[in-house]
């Protein structure tokens, strides 16, 4: 496994970690003052600064974009909403490659409103990225499929294991580094066949994400921890990930009421000790 | 699939779903009242009357005892800890056989305090099984596997999905009907795998629990909500069951601050009203 104790080359900020308390511009100054040297916006930031302008500030800075959060999304009660759907994700790979992101994050999506057919929407997720595939591949933007935990199914995102954002790969793009995967701890942890499934994923693993699980969960959206504060063996996964050969970015991803209230100096910090620590 | 509109005779009332109301006397009670021909206790409840006069007051009223809840929880830091828990299951068991239950429900148990180790627990709790099989067979008390939501792997139960549940049977017991599996909609419905895994349970099926997931839930144990006001297709899980040969009981069991605020014979009446037409 890599040292992380003496570099923070790898370390990556997710912007919704301190969203409440920093636009993007604070954020990359943030970044910088910490030695961060990745970070992953999401769409909302990139767009109130317009993504060329995101970009060279994010170039001006030095720093690597670990990802774009994020697309996907697209299932819809009719195909009016998943042509939206499918629009829109066309514009996130545009605003991810003025960006210089290494991969746009794609989620499932939810039950489309008034269906209670997950093996429906999970159709119309493999279709959503199909229709995507070709724009990305002209733009050079790969897709990282982000599985998520299975209390999001119904309402979020219904691919909800690595196994099948691997077998969607398997089906989309087989050998073909455009199409890939995110793996979460958050999302993942749990999961009996998680071994197998990053061995299997191999070199198609394009972002890895750390956080913690608390015991208790307060909120099941807004309650994610700071690692080492949670039950997820983080040392144990990243080793299973890094085994596969990965050598890229680790992204901390923070959803979470409590420490959206920290002084953001104090969550960085807290992230860069933590980095060097526990992950 | 079977016709339940007309008959509730598969119908059957797990006591925790009125918990706060009625303690078990009453919950028998109202079992007889509102027609429902089965029911599942709980071991507090049962141990406050003593298992020999709780079985007697079931089988007076005429009811069928469809599980026991509960064994399992086999998880613990030290030898001594998985000892108490072993011998905890075992008597256990042997209420189960003075009720009459048709299975007593085993679930896995969570990390150990101070670990983060799941293959570690998991291993726990396939010993933990492995070791109360030989009583269980002497006592004819067959035991039913319920793997839990994945969003309790760390506290509650490491056994999350019904592949783990059938992998376990496959080791410990295979083709031995005193090992099983239950199946509960809020506990695998986001499943990918779920169709087949029930395919390969098959007779192995004891058990089938029915609630539903409400969007949003408010409390990731205590939300869950009646049949048909959530988003789990219920009706699809049920013929997946049904179509492996099940023909036994479908139990209602429901953990909400909500439904324990209400008039219980309210709760009653809708149970039986939602089981006629959307289950």
């Amino acid at each position: 496994m890599r040292d992380l104790a003496s570099s923070l080359r790898w370390l990556s900020l997710n912007t919704a970690t301190v969203r409440e308390q920093w636009d993007l511009r604070a954020a990359i100054e943030g970044c910088v003052q910490h030695g961060i040297p990745g970070i992953a916006p999401w769409r909302d930031q990139v767009q109130a600064l317009g993504a060329e302008e995101a970009g060279r500030l994010i170039r001006d800075a030095g720093l690597t974009v670990t990802g774009y959060c994020r697309g996907g999304l697209f299932t819809a009660p009719d195909d009016a909403g998943r042509r939206a759907a499918i629009d829109d994700n066309l514009r996130a790979v545009d605003e991810a490659a003025a960006i210089g992101a290494q991969c746009l994050i794609v989620l499932g999506g939810g039950l489309p409103a008034g269906s209670k057919d997950l093996a429906g929407a999970r159709a119309q997720v493999r279709d959503g990225i199909a229709a995507i595939l070709p724009h990305a591949r002209a733009a050079g933007v790969a897709l990282a499929i982000e599985p998520l935990h299975p209390m999001y199914a119904t309402e979020r995102c219904c691919i909800n294991t690595l196994a099948e954002a691997n077998d969607l790969c398997d089906a989309l793009a087989p050998d073909d580094p455009i199409l890939g995967v995110a793996v979460d701890v958050y999302h993942v942890h749990w999961d009996p066949k998680l071994a197998a499934e990053i061995a299997r994923a191999g070199p198609r693993i394009l972002a890895f994400h750390v956080c913690d699980w608390l015991a208790p969960t307060k909120h099941m959206l807004l309650d994610r921890g700071m690692m080492g504060d949670g039950l997820i063996d983080i040392p144990h996964i990243r080793g299973l990930v890094e085994r596969t050969g990965y050598a890229g970015p680790i992204e901390v991803e923070i959803f979470s009421q409590d420490w959206w209230k920290r002084e953001p100096d104090e969550v960085l910090r807290t992230i860069v000790e933590r980095y060097r620590t526990v992950v």
